[in-house]
């Protein structure tokens, strides 16, 4: 499918944030989806240093969604480090409306994450994966890649909030 | 232990490299650590936007390690984003030598990490673990990080060189 994969601008917010929530509720976040079209801009388009990078998929006026919708694809990445290898891309997140699947709308997303991080001597693209949605592992396995958990053991850690306020207030020693 | 937890600049690179190469050896990383001194200046102290931020622990010189260091921790860290929450703080390396382990240094740099993220309005601090790494995740459970891993089931997946170059130059549509 024809689709126009460009940057996102801080007027695609409201698109990202619709097409987030969905992804929020596929995934079943217990938080469901926070981030509000306004945190986006500020955080992705007003900031000094953005927090993170975005592309959209785009189709022509006349061949957008059953509601209405010419945006309907995006990736969400952040340029990031590996200290043993170096720069790296970490993929937040690909995503494509269920109407505009099987089209190859995400492998075009896929394909400009990657050009994007060849040119800035990135040498791989990271990413997590819930182990229960087998159809997004068939299409990243289709693609290339690995599952590093199973095949390192690497576990993903997090301080969420309240843990990470007490870290902040603690007293270093033990 | 009283250590002045600081932030990195260039002239550090070269005792950060020597600490990561000794934390790749620890991990057994396939590898072996690839960066290096000129590598880590140019990519968070020369480029426009640094890929990582980084802080030392310092001691005083006067009670330097036996092999004359006085730098004998730090932690490596990019400010990344969740799309379903918003900032975050990615925790790529948090490494003390092991002659200076157990005296509350590590602790201080995470705490310094938290504090640094709390000031940018991040809500937590992710990271990777390795599954018999069992002296880093009692270190880290210990201070109130849950395993992502276990208990969502997110699996940690790469696109590495060779899949990557490939997925940059492929035709898009399948």
């Amino acid at each position: 499918m024809a689709c126009h994969i460009r940057p996102a601008s801080a007027g695609d917010c409201g698109d990202i944030v619709r097409m987030m929530k969905e992804l929020g509720a596929y995934e079943k976040h217990s938080h469901g989806t926070e981030v509000t079209e306004e945190a986006l801009i500020k955080d992705g388009f007003s900031a000094e240093t953005p927090f993170f990078q975005s592309i959209v998929a785009e189709l022509p006026e006349g061949q957008k969604s059953k509601e209405g919708f010419t945006i309907v694809g995006y990736a969400l990445y952040i340029f990031s480090y590996n200290s043993m290898r170096g720069r790296i891309i970490y993929l937040e997140d690909l995503y494509v409306i269920p109407e505009f699947r099987g089209k190859g709308v995400g492998k075009q997303l896929l394909k400009e994450v990657a050009k994007i991080g060849q040119d800035r001597q990135c040498y791989q693209i990271q990413f997590a994966v819930l182990n229960w949605n087998q159809q997004a592992i068939d299409f990243y396995r289709a693609q290339g890649a690995i599952d590093l958990t199973q095949e390192t053991g690497y576990h993903i850690f997090r301080f969420e909030d309240a843990a990470m306020t007490k870290l902040a207030g603690a007293e270093a020693n033990p």
